[in-house]
């Protein structure tokens, strides 16, 4: 019990020390070395764990990213008796709680595809799976918004969740880009504007 | 007089062969020297025109992004009287317009923002130049649309002006992240919806 207990934080701690240099460096520029020197792991335990770099880097995918995606972009939706209103709420409390420093870095996931894709393929796999999760489960929202009449009835579920994506993840990219955070006033404003235009709902308590 | 014009093509063959490379392969994995093979141009030369790497890296921010920008999203505006229509219809034409390959390799801009701005801040600033330009010359055809009455009254044209390049440069990054060109379409509709929403006519004739 205990022993599974230590082997499961000692490769979260793996996991958290790598996410925070690959996020800050990039995937390439981090090194295993300088990974199992911020931990107090040995170099033989961080193998056991991930027999290759890419090993880690494909957990961080499946494991990290993912997670990091769902509790920042869908699980808040739970909170929302409609899921459009949660939507927009949400987008706006992530932007506001962000960093300099992370708007500056940017998106994890932008950019460990943007590194990545085209130098591995099961990378590539890995986190595309994520941005489709983040879709689908953005999908399962907007139809249970429907179905519950919070969408105008003419309004596609799947095009409004890959539009909304497309506007959560494009945000994080064009902010970084630009290297001014005000902007985000504009894309929320932009954001809100095309949610209430697929809404049934005149106010939607923002 | 000859002779500037023979100086001008050497520069701009340079400047398009790179162009095509560093979009293929990235800024830091394509050599002066595999550059020089594929123009008719000899390494002597090369450094007269750029006797730097990074000279070269420079320009191309400056001119051909630069231009290829404006040739893609601004100057087609012009030939519409309503901006407002014309930005979907530009957009439209554009995603249609690009093959597979780009489609698969992404914006050059974002590729080259994503690759070398935490790398060399004079890179980074020139890039961001090109991205505000994108932006104060959409403000402007949205200023224009509103003085002529194509847009809702309490509509600000520098906030849609910000989201609407938002959404024109994440919709390429996030088609290249999912490999999946049919996703265009909800992002067109998406567009279309917010720019609809914004507009003051029922009908943009689109």
């Amino acid at each position: 019990m205990s022993r599974t207990r230590d082997a499961e934080s000692t490769r979260s701690e793996i996991l958290r020390v790598a996410f925070d240099e690959i996020y800050k460096h990039g995937f390439q520029a981090t090194s295993v070395n300088g990974i199992v020197a911020k931990t107090n792991v040995t170099k033989g335990a961080f193998f056991h764990y991930f027999p290759t770099k890419n090993d880690l880097g494909y957990a961080l995918a499946d494991e990290v990213l993912r997670d990091m995606m769902l509790n920042r972009w869908v699980r808040p939706l739970n909170a929302y008796r409609n899921p459009v209103q949660g939507m927009v709420k949400t987008y706006k409390k992530l932007m506001e709680a962000t960093t300099d420093q992370e708007l500056s870095l940017g998106c994890p996931l932008n950019n460990l595809t943007q590194e990545m894709s085209a130098v591995d393929p099961v990378f590539r796999d890995k986190l595309r799976d994520v941005l489709q999760t983040w879709i689908d489960e953005t999908e399962k929202h907007l139809r249970k918004a429907r179905d519950d009449g919070y969408l105008r009835p003419n309004v596609d579920p799947r095009m409004a969740a890959e539009f909304a994506v497309m506007v959560e993840e494009g945000s994080f990219a064009v902010l970084k880009n630009l290297g001014d955070r005000k902007v985000y006033r504009s894309l929320y404003q932009g954001f809100r504007e095309f949610m209430e235009s697929i809404s049934s709902k005149r106010n939607l308590d923002l």
